[in-house]
């Protein structure tokens, strides 16, 4: 599921017991080095708001990120919400399985509209669909 | 094994069949969003030169990047090279291992010494021992 796109970025959801997003550039790239230096600044900055908020509203034990891409060469950074009672922690989402729990976590849904909001406000100008909202472009002043 | 250190990052190596770095900040932090914006910039400039170098030396499959700390919570950027015929590609180094070969990989001691350079020129300032290297600072003009 898209959780968010402009015209540079977009962010999928994973399917997981934990809070998993995907954070992709709408060009691909094999390698971060291979981005421009100023895409990859903004790369970083939206990986800075998804983290801050995975943070804010799921309070996880601590937030895990990677960039591999060895099936497909294309880079996309994975942020995920990790919990000491999840399945495979301290090890990676990746690694072994070491339990069976059931967490019980706040709405994902909600997660996903605070945090179109909070990117859709910061990246106004990149928004495709800004014209079907007149009020969005004000905000930035 | 501290393969670089300055004032603000240092970078270890992890035992390993592929190639694999350990960048650190010299002050800990749970969290990237935790550190403050200008070393932010400044590990991303680190690893930059990390993942050029391990790609220009070892030339891999593919370069592998992931930020953890389940066990300790504190903020370090693992840089892998990765080879379509190392044991675990195209999983992760944490993921299942598939295989059982040997890499024929040129030497480490000479990638680590050419990124020690690499590194030590681009930021001359923050080297400790930049008073024993009299040279160190005309480079930069």
């Amino acid at each position: 599921m898209i959780v968010y796109k402009d015209s540079e970025i977009y962010i999928e959801t994973e399917e997981s017991q934990v809070p998993w997003l995907k954070i992709f550039t709408q060009e691909p790239f094999r390698e971060l080095g291979d981005m421009p230096k100023e895409l990859r600044r903004r790369l970083w900055e939206v990986y800075d708001i998804v983290e801050f908020y995975m943070n804010f509203y799921y309070k996880p034990t601590k937030i895990n990120m990677a960039s591999f891409g060895n099936m497909l060469p294309r880079v996309h950074i994975h942020v995920m919400a990790r919990f000491k009672e999840d399945n495979y922690f301290p090890n990676p989402m990746w690694g072994e399985k070491l339990r069976d729990t059931e967490l019980k976590l706040p709405s994902q849904e909600q997660f996903h509209k605070e945090l179109h909001k909070a990117l859709s406000n910061q990246f106004t100008s990149l928004q495709a669909d800004r014209r079907k909202s007149g009020g969005e472009r004000r905000k930035r002043n």
